[in-house]
């Protein structure tokens, strides 16, 4: 098997160790932790090329490419990265990386618990925030040797993390790019975490966290908070026009198996979620989301907390996006004006809601190339290269 | 104790027996059953001023008044419903029921089966569907001699069953009155209503309906289906105004207890559901806003439908309304109109979102009294008297 041309190919990801003690925000302390991370592209001389992207609810460090011939899918943002394609990796050098508290390889509730016999952690994983990930990003960039970043892109959870960097770090990155996301949840969204959270915890297979120990699994609690997410990442109209009222047999069954085919949709994308997603890392996620608040230390200022931001900054919303609706991205696009900083904000006319930010919408991924000026970039050097020949 | 002057008072249910076998529309036939009645005011001598109220999802006949001097509430809709009130029982002779598939006294799952040596029915209820429903109240306005009713009104659920009514018994009604509804459920509707259903099927507990007989309870299932229910019932506007990002204890705890004062609001309502509410009848009344679509006879067209209905209409939305939107009840309006129908269509500026619909809002209450036109009947009867004396 060979792969297109515009693909990233075979990539391995990579585990970084750090072995100090990481004070959290909720006071607790990690004595060490992991960093599972993967790249593309390839670093420049003077490190100025790399890109830092910053992952969502569900996301991980495998954004691109593939990891063995066999894989039937590729990484979950593939479609705009790789050569040639809006996050150019014939430019950039492309950093994606796996949260901690997460489930994919960097330390989380399924990685050894070093103060319990390297027992797995459990629920005794602290709760960690925005800011705590942040934290870790920076010390991954030090460990990289990566002083200032070209840019830091996210989407949806991810760009709450582009926002917080902005705000912490502002000297340590030129570009931040912000995609479906909102400077603090509302009272709606923590509602709909909440369901999702309880559907876990009340789950009798949850075990109070402790499910490994008990060699078992809250799989229904799994999928019922992913199918209520699910409904809020799809826009109306997109479930309307994908399933309408089509039932699975063409008639009623009176019966509580599959009716109609958003019932099917539903379940499906429950299951398979419940089987590659640890649970306790589906509470650390939402929780750090309901955490999210840069404004919190300001007086709820946003235009406060941005205030001392210096990087340029590019917004992007779309249009069916109820979750984090485009009036959220214009609240951080405001608070920007109001400080005199540079943002270029689109608002993308898109079917699919919230998910719409992991679509190649063909405005969407050519207003990201052109922020982030990959052809400039080279062309810079070129003459750099020029000069210095 | 004494009740307030605009109050029916005190008020006392009485069960009404149908012996005869009734087909459902699923093909299963209930050998008999009961519906359980509320009515509030007197009916006039030609039985003329009678109003049918139709309930929605936790509905039930007890509208208005109270059952006992001690009780805290009064019925659910006793704002609009009493002397001098919109639905001005002075005027108005309201009758109020509990359908088929409840559990507030008509026959549903927690009725004795007496295919089953009378136990609960339990899951073996069959699923009945808003037609059904329409049809065993006709049979109410046959046992009670009501030919005509003056009006029939609902609200969300309850205004399908209004809809349907003048399809299905186009000469017996004058008046139909469609509060917050919508002809049919969207994709998006039936996909929270499943999340719903799922909550309560998935719960080890709920013993595949047979919980009563295991002296078990779906208790947290059932909570779940009705937090998931509550979070769209309300706008987004009134959640963020009712509940904010407040905290309960003013400060972040970094655990799965109630932070967010959003959270606390939602347990809360979950928690009373559960103990009040059955879980089969859940089931079914979310199943039978699901088939809800009196134009799927007539090739998909609500014109159609709607072609032979004789009475008058009020149709009326709220702006903030998302479960059943503005949108939605303008397919109704203009399936009339195209109809040359009678009409009149009010969007109710309201924050309270699809809940909007219990609350005494002036325009709206005004306008359905207006519509109903109590004092225009009285002053009829008056001149009627006069002529006959």
């Amino acid at each position: 098997m060979s792969f297109a041309s515009d693909s990233v190919g075979l990539v391995t990801p990579k585990k970084y160790t750090f072995e100090e003690p990481l004070e959290l925000e909720c006071g607790r302390v990690l004595p060490r932790f992991e960093l599972m991370v993967e790249t593309y592209g390839t670093l420049n001389a003077d490190r100025s090329n790399a890109i830092l992207l910053c992952h969502a609810l569900s996301g991980h460090h495998h954004a691109a490419g593939y990891h063995s011939e066999d894989d039937k899918k590729p990484g979950w943002w593939d479609a705009c990265i790789g050569p040639g394609k809006a996050i150019d990796t014939n430019h950039f050098f492309v950093v994606a990386l796996n949260n901690i508290g997460g489930c994919h390889g960097s330390t989380g509730p399924i990685s050894p618990n070093p103060d319990n016999n390297n027992m797995p952690y459990g629920p005794d994983f602290p709760l960690v925030t925005v800011r705590d990930w942040v934290r870790t990003h920076a010390m991954l960039s030090d460990q990289m040797g990566i002083q200032k970043w070209y840019a830091i892109v996210g989407g949806s959870l991810g760009g709450m993390q582009a926002l917080q960097w902005s705000v912490d770090y502002p000297d340590r990155l030129e570009r931040c790019v912000i995609i479906a996301s909102a400077p603090k949840l509302s009272a709606q969204n923590i509602a709909f975490n909440e369901v999702a959270r309880q559907s876990i915890l009340s789950d009798p297979d949850f075990h109070d966290g402790y499910y490994l120990a008990n060699d078992s699994y809250p799989r229904r609690g799994l999928i019922l908070a992913r199918m209520v997410g699910h409904i809020t990442y799809l826009s109306e109209e997109a479930m309307k026009q994908k399933f309408g009222r089509d039932l699975k047999s063409g008639k009623f069954m009176y019966g509580f198996d599959v009716e109609f085919q958003v019932e099917s949709y539903l379940r499906y994308q429950g299951e398979r979620f419940s089987q590659n997603f640890d649970a306790n890392t589906y509470l650390i996620m939402t929780k750090a989301l309901d955490y999210f608040d840069p404004s919190r230390e300001f007086n709820s200022s946003l235009t406060e907390a941005m205030k001392n931001t210096q990087c340029r900054f590019l917004v992007v919303s779309f249009t069916t996006d109820w979750r984090f609706s485009p009036e959220r991205s214009e609240e951080i696009v405001n608070a920007l004006i109001t400080n005199n900083k540079p943002v270029s904000y689109l608002d993308i006319n898109a079917k699919q809601g919230h998910d719409s930010f992991l679509f190649p919408i063909p405005l969407y991924v050519n207003t990201l190339r052109a922020f982030l000026g990959g052809e400039a970039l080279l062309n810079e050097k070129t003459a750099q290269q020029g000069e210095i020949s």
